[in-house]
């Protein structure tokens, strides 16, 4: 698929999973495409667990649903009603999860660019997670990111150690259709913000981009 | 291009500027592509700076090369040996400076999605960055990096109010070639790791995933 078709189609997938974890071949193709990200001093400091198993993915949910009453509570009464049309999760109907962490010992303890800015690691997977998105669209397999969770919750699920930060829980799984509208703008919850691009400061001249 | 070939072909770009900065309409391609990343709560926290005073850039170059000689202090003679003959920047060079922001007010106090996990904004930024990435890769530009550098510099440099934390700077320009070998590896600083799934969880079956 063109890289421009990809970004475009590219969408977080909540309602439209159809229960079919996504075959072997694409599931590779996703996890090789997110080893190819750059990395802060070749630190390559991903880690990727597969979810299929049913019991963990309820118990998973189950922690998950509690994070939105949390949530809602900070609300107004109109923004709670909005919010309460909005699904936040595919994790049991999506099929497979993949958990995705950050591991800070793979390059040992001097890592080249990361000692002036520790998290610069967390970003390395970040970019990792963005590269198995957009393949997982080439694939036609759908994809949402899950942040409704406590990371010490997560980290004892899936037995990460101390080292290693739990980033994204993603609900990976076929689908029926991908949205042309994002969940967030269809639901009324938030739209599309206007890209600004700034000359040489922040305070400079700013200029609005298109982005069609 | 195909996204599998933009891939393949990404590098992290510094010693191969020509000096030439990216054409506007390549510009703002990349920078339309950023914005269509995926954010936490549709936050869209992304900001962007772009830097072309070659006064700016050589302030921030100077600042930059003070943070090697910290970092080399840190490492024992054969590393540091090795690490001398690493080029970590191409801020002059490179002709254009991208500075990445993460503006944590963009969408208001409450972030759906955000609540449980403060750095999912950071993550979304880092998500806009690798799209950016990509398709600077399609255009045949050059994308490098910076991260020696201490975060409180940069936001004065740029004016960042203090909502907004600085996430990246990237050098941006023309290249005479795209190396097939990422820097770190060929000047022997560090190789590439295998890709290991594990499947349920961190102690479960461990695969090695071909990446070809």
């Amino acid at each position: 698929m063109d890289l421009y078709d990809a970004l475009a189609l590219r969408r977080d997938t909540r309602a439209e999973f159809t229960g079919v974890p996504p075959s072997d071949e694409a599931l590779q193709r996703m996890l090789a495409a997110a080893h190819r990200a750059p990395s802060v001093g070749m630190s390559q400091p991903w880690v990727f667990v597969t979810v299929r198993d049913l019991a963990t993915r309820r118990v998973f949910r189950e922690h998950v649903h509690t994070e939105p009453e949390v949530f809602a509570s900070s609300l107004d009464g109109e923004r709670a009603a909005t919010f309460s049309g909005i699904k936040v999760e595919g994790i049991v109907e999506s099929g497979l999860g993949i958990v995705v962490g950050y591991d800070s010992t793979t390059a040992g303890a001097q890592v080249l660019g990361r000692h002036a800015i520790a998290d610069a690691g967390l970003y390395s997977v970040c970019l990792a997670i963005q590269n198995l998105w957009l393949v997982a669209t080439a694939e036609g397999v759908g994809v949402g990111w899950v942040s409704f969770y406590r990371e010490a919750f997560l980290a004892d699920l899936v037995g990460f150690p101390a080292h290693v930060r739990p980033v994204a829980w993603l609900c990976v799984g076929e689908v029926a259709e991908l949205p042309t509208v994002p969940d967030l703008e269809r639901f009324g919850w938030r739209g599309r913000r206007p890209l600004v691009v700034r000359e040489e400061s922040y305070d400079g001249v700013a200029r609005t981009v298109s982005v069609d």
